[in-house]
C-alpha cells in the first residue's frame, strides 16, 4: 500500500459523504486544520489519537491508521502548475531577496524555520472583494557559529 | 546600463555609508518597505516622487532614476539555493495542498492574488525564541466563468 | 478515482457516441464551451447546474459528477510538444518582450489576468486561407503599493 | 557586436530621451507595433527602409541599422519569471487542452500559424477595471498528407 | 483507451502476423508511408478511409478505427537517447545555424513548414557502404508583418 | 582567444562589408557551403587551404587563421528557440519513431550517420509558394555484433 | 507487450533457476556477451539464430523471440544514479576534454564510432586489489568535407 | 563589487602567500575553520571581530571587510560535477531512505538542523589507507503540531 | 517482480506487525543497521545468510530472498523534497566548498570513499535540544598519477 | 584569476607556436598524457615537478604555475553536445546495464574506480578503417559492509 492510495481512498470516502475539510478537521480536531488536511493528503503525520479517530471517521483499516501515523516522504512537484499554488511560488520568487534581507536586518544570520511553524488561513472580508490573509509564524532559527571563542557571538543573532 | 548594474550600485553605496535597509526605506517612505526594498534589488518598480528620493539619497544620475521608476523584468532563480529563501519555497512544497483545499473550500473555485497583495514581517517576541512573523493578505480572485446564463453562477465564488 | 480516469472515460463516451464538442456544449451550455471543454479535459471546475448537465449527458455517476464540480490541479506538462500547442507557447517566447513592454506602458505597473479572462476562438474566412481568430480579454490587475502615503500613487497604474 | 548589446543601447537612448514606445513606433511606423518593439528588443527583423528611421531616431551607426534588418535568433528564456509574462504561459498550460480540441473540431489537423499571425492590444474600458484585449489572427495551417491518392483528403482540413 | 495502448496492440499485432511496415503501408496505403506508420505509432492522424482500411487490416473495433482518426497529442521525449534518433537531433544541433543563415539568405525572413512538409526515405547504394537519402521538403513561409503601409514589404520573403 | 569571439569578428566584418554568404562560400569555395558557414560560426573545422583562403577574406590574423582550422567543441542549445531552428527539432521529435521504424526496416540494426552526411538546400519554385528542398544523404552504419561466430550476422544489416 | 515486460520476465526467470549470466551467455553463444546481456536488458537486439536460443533456454513464446529479435528503442536515465554508472559518466565528465584534444590530434576531425565498436571487460588481478580491465575499441569515423574540390582534403583525417 | 570578485581576490592573496587553509583559519581563528574557509568563499558570514582579523590579514579595504560580515546568498551547483563532492552527494542519494527511516523512529518527526550544525573533519590514520572521518552534530527539530489540544502530543518527538 | 514491489511488500508486513526498525535489525543482524535498512528500502544488497535471515522474519518466498541478495539499482530522486533529506542536500550546497578545501589540504588530490565508507546515527542527549550525531568514515583515495616517472609523486597525496 | 582564464592562455600560446599536444607532453612528461592535457584544461592537478616545467614551457609566471599544482574544481557540462564526446555518453547510456550485471557478476557489490584509474589511447591499424583503441583499467572497490560479525561476508566482493 502506497501513501498516495491511501489519500486517494480518503478523497473518495470525503466526495461520497460529501463532507467538506470543514466538517472532517472539526470531527478529527486536536491540531490546526492545515495539518489535519496535511495529514490526509498525504504531507504530515497524524498522531495517535487523531489517527485514531481519522480511522475512525472514514471506516479505514488498522493498517490504514497506523500508516496515517507514518511520517510520510514530503513534498509536492515544482513549479507547482496550478495557478492557486503558483502564486505562492512568484511571492517568493520575486519578493524572497527583500524577504531575506529585511529578516536578516532584523534578525541576524538565520532562517524563519518551516517546522516551528504555524500558518493560519482566514477571510478578511472587504467591500471591494474579500482577502485571503495568512498568517505565518516561524521560530527564527540563528546560524550556530561553532568554537566561538571568548568575545566572538557564538549565534547569528543580529550583530550591534 | 542594465538593472543588475544599478543593484550592484545601489549595495556598494549602501555598504559605504554603512546604511541599514530601515534608515533607507525611513528616508525613501512613502510605501511599505518591502516594496521599497524590492525595487532597489531590482523586482518592484518605485513611483516617480519615491524614485526621486531614492536618487537623492543615494546620488544617483536622472537616468539610473528612471530606471529605478521602470517595471523591472521581475524574478529570481528558483529553486533558492539560499536556506532562508528555501525554507518559504519548501513551506509552498509541503503545505501547498493543504492551502488549495481549504482556500477553495472557503472562498470557492480562484487564486489568492500575488498583484494585490500585502506582506508585514514583523519580530514576535518568545521566551523559546523569537519568532518570525509574515501577515499576508491577498485579494482572492474568483475565476469567471464566460458567458455564464441564467441560474448559472458567474463567478468561482463558493457555491452553496 | 483520478480526475484522469474520468477524462479517460469521457472522451470514451464521446468517441462511441460519434459527439462532437460543439453538440456536447451546446447540451451542457451555461457557459463558454472553452470552460466546459476544459472542464471535461480536467482543467476546469464545472458548476453545480452544469456538472449535474454533464453527468445525464454522459451517464457519469453522482460521485463522477461531484467530481466534476471539484476545482481540479490545473495544468498540463511544458514546454507543450504537440505543435498545435508549441505555436502557443512560441509566440509568448518570441512576441512575450514587446507584449510586456507595450502593455505596461498603457496600463502601468501590473497584469492581465488568467483568472478573470475570456477567450472566444473564431473562423475567420479567408480567401488566401482560413485564419484562426483569437479574441482575449484579461482584466487589468496593477500592482498594489501597500502603504502608500498621501501623494505616492496606491496602484501600478500610469503614471502620468 | 551582439543584439543584446543592441538592445541595451537602444533602450538606454530611450531612456534618455524619456521616449514612449507609442512615440518611438509612430516615428518609425510602417508596420504594427509589436513588430517594431519586438525589432528594438532584439526578437524581430525591421525591414530596411524601417530600420533606416530607427537609425535616424536613434543615432545608430550604420553596422547597427544593418544588424536591426537581420533576422535575430529568436526566443526568450522559459518559464519565464516575469508575472506579467507568466500569465499568458499560464493560459497556455491551462487551456491549452481545451484550445487543441476546439481548433482542430473547428478546422480539422493543422495548427495555427505563429508566423503568418497578428496580434493587437487595446485598453477595454470597464466600469469594473480597464481589460487588456488581445486580438490575435493566425492563418490555419492543415497538415499536408503528402502522397494522397484519389479519394483520399490530401489535407488536414475537417473531415466531413 | 490511449493512444499508446492502441499503439501497443498495433504493434502486438505486427509481431504475431510477423508484418513488415512495407506490407501493412501498401496494404493501407493512400498516402505517404511515413503519415501511416506515424499514425499506428501514435504520431498522426488517419483520415477516414484510411483509418476504415486500417481496422479491416488489424482487426480493430470501431472505436479504435474512430481513435486513429483522431488528432493525437503529438511529440515524442527529447532529447533521444537512442542513436538512429540521437543523430538527427545532433545534426540539428551542430548544422542548425547554418541552416538558418542560409536559408535567411536564400528565402527571407521566415521558416521551412513542419506541417506542409514532405519527407521521403530511400536506399542509394553506394560500393562503400549504402546511404540513407533524406529529402525533405517544407513550404518556405515567410514572416509576415502586419500594417505594412506603402511601400514597405509585407512579409519577410528576400528584400533586394 | 575563443571561438565565439572569432565568430563575432567575423559577423561584424560580413555586416561591414555588406556581404552574403554566397558570396564568402564562392570565394572562399573547396567544400560545401554548410561546412563553410559551419565553421565561420564556429561548429566546424576548415582544412588548412580553406582556412588560409577565410583569413585572406576577412583579414584574420595568423592565429585566428589556426583557430578555424581547429576542431570546435560543437553543438548549439537545445531545444532551439528560434522558430525556424524549432521546426527541424520538431519534426524528429513527431516524425522521429516513423523514420526508426522505416529505416531499420530497410536497412537492418544501425543508424544514418551524422558524420559521413551531407546536405544540401534548395529552393523548389512552386506557385504555392516557393518550398525548401533539404537533401540529406548520410552512410548507413551498421550496428557491430563482435564475437558473431559462423552463422551468425557479424553487421545488423537487415536479416533475411 | 513491451520490451520491459520481457526484461522483467527474463530476470524473473533467470532468478529462478540461479542462473549466472557467464552460463546464459555461453547457453545463447554466437556474439559478445556485452550484446546478449545488453539484448536481454532490452537494449540490443538478438539476431534470429540467437533470439531462437534464448527462446528456448527461457522457455519463451514466439511472440517474445520475435521482440528479442527487434531493436529496441535504445538508452537509459542520464545521469545514472547507481554508483557502478555514474562513475562511467563521472570519467567522460571529467576526462572527456583530454580524450577529445588526443583523439582529435591523432586521427584529425571525427569520432571514435559507438556503432562499430567493441569492450571487452576482464578481471586484472593485482595484489593491490583486482582492477576492471576495459578495452573499447571502435572506428574512428572521420568528418567527410563534400563538396570537396581537388587540393582540399576529403576527409577530417590528420592534416600534415 | 560582487562576493564572487572578493573570493576570487582572497584565492589569489592566498595564492601569492602560498598560505595554506590551516595558517588562515588559525591567524583569524574565533569559530571552527569549517565556517572561516567557508566565509572566504562566499558561503558564510563572518562575525565583526573576525571579519576585522580576515581583512588584516589579507590586507582588505574597508568595504570588504564590510562584505566579509554580510550573510551572503548561500548555496553552489548540484549535482556537483567535482569528484569529491559528488561522493557527498551519492552518500544521500543512496543512504537517504534509510537515514530518514532511522532518524524518525529514534527522534520521531522531525529534522536534524543544518542551522545549528557543527561537523569536524579530521584524519583517521589506518595501515590500509587513512580514512576522512567527519562527525556532524545538528540540533533535532521535531515538527511542531500547533493548536495541539489537551492529550495530543504537540511535537513530533517519538510517540510511546 | 521489480525491487519497489518488494520494498513495498516489506513495509506493509512491518507495519502489519508493528515492528521497528530496531527490531528488525537486530532479527536480521550481522552488519550495520544502515546496510539492512537500505536493502530493505532497495538501495542495498543483503549478503546470503542475512537474506536468508530476513526472508524467515518476513516470510518471504526464496525468489524474494534472493533479490534482496541482489545488487540493486541504487539512488533516489534528487533534489529531496523531503525536509529531513533535504537538509543533508544543504549542508553538502552550502558547505561543500569548504569540506573541498579542507580535505583537499589535509590529504591531497582525491576523495572520501562513498563505497568503504561507514556511517552512525546516535542521539546525543543535550538540555537545549537532542542532537542527531552523525559520525561518517570514509576511505581517502588519492588520485592515481598513471605513468609516474622517478621523482614524480604517484598519488595524490599531499605534496610536501 | 580563474582557472578558465589559465586555460584559455595556455591554449593561446599553444596556437601561437603551433604546438601539439605530443609535443607538449613529451616536454613535460612524468605522467600520463591524459594527466597533463587534462591539467592544462582545468580537469586535473599537475604535480610540482610537473608544474615546474609546464610553466616553463609555456612562459607561465609564479602563481599561475602555483595554479597549475592546484586541484582544480573538476567536470564539465554534461550531457555533452560535442559528437565525440556524446559517443562515449551513448556507450555508458546504451551499455550501462549490461557493464553492471557483467561487473557485479565477476566481481561482487562495488565499483570500479574513477579514481584509481588509467586509460590509455591508441590507433589500432585495420584495412577498414583505423580504430580508436581505448584501453581503461580502474581498481574495483568493492563495498565495504561495516559491521559484519562472524560469518558474513565483510567486503561485497563476489559471494560463492
Amino acid at each position: 500500500m502506497k501513501r498516495e492510495e491511501l489519500t486517494e481512498k480518503i478523497l473518495d470516502i470525503k466526495r461520497e459523504h460529501n463532507w467538506s475539510w470543514k466538517y472532517i478537521t472539526s470531527e478529527i480536531g486536536g491540531v490546526s486544520e492545515i495539518i489535519i488536511v496535511g495529514a490526509l493528503l498525504g504531507q504530515m503525520k497524524l498522531v495517535k489519537p487523531l489517527a485514531r479517530k481519522a480511522a475512525a471517521l472514514f471506516g479505514l483499516s488498522e493498517l490504514e491508521e497506523r500508516m496515517l501515523n507514518e511520517v510520510p516522504h514530503r513534498g509536492s512537484p515544482m513549479p507547482p502548475t496550478d495557478p492557486l499554488l503558483y502564486r505562492f511560488f512568484e511571492m517568493v520568487m520575486v519578493n524572497g531577496p527583500a524577504w531575506k534581507a529585511l529578516i536578516e536586518e532584523e534578525f541576524g544570520d538565520g532562517i524563519m524555520s518551516a517546522i516551528d511553524f504555524d500558518l493560519q488561513i482566514e477571510r478578511e472580508p472587504n467591500p471591494k472583494g474579500d482577502r485571503v490573509k495568512l498568517t505565518m509564524s516561524g521560530k527564527f532559527l540563528p546560524y550556530k557559529y561553532y568554537g566561538a571563542e571568548q568575545g566572538v557571538p557564538e549565534l547569528g543573532y543580529k550583530e550591534d
